[in-house]
């Protein structure tokens, strides 16, 4: 049986949107003495195991319905 | 002035480290019909805007310090 085939969707908070969670992430580097740090902004990232021949559509659907709230979140799909 | 330098820093669950939220992202899936979903894996991803001439070893500190748990999460870091 041939390797599953792989997708990536990553998920990140449209421009515009706050990001509480990077805001975070920002202060705490600086409490860290991390300096020039600017903006932060975090998401996700979803890997998935797919039946080989599964199309970009399909991925995208999937997107849509479940992996992102489409309207605060963009996202991407990177896959074979 | 010129454009910030940007930096993303993807953390992911080392293998054979129990991922719940893929298991439900899994069974969501499934549950709403699609098929021929195997195995899936969420991570985070996080965003960095630094000043220029931040170092790859500066963005890996930031990395062990505080964005990755190495113990369970890999990471990786792409910059230019």
């Amino acid at each position: 049986m041939a390797a599953p085939m792989k997708a990536t969707v990553t998920v990140t908070l449209k421009n515009g949107v706050l990001d509480p969670q990077g805001r975070a992430i920002e202060s705490a580097l600086k409490g860290l003495g991390f300096e020039g740090v600017g903006d932060v902004r975090a998401g996700k990232i979803v890997e998935l195991e797919l039946a080989d021949g599964t199309s970009r559509e399909t991925v995208e659907a999937m997107a849509r319905q479940l992996l992102a709230n489409t309207v605060i979140e963009n996202f991407r799909i990177e896959m074979p």
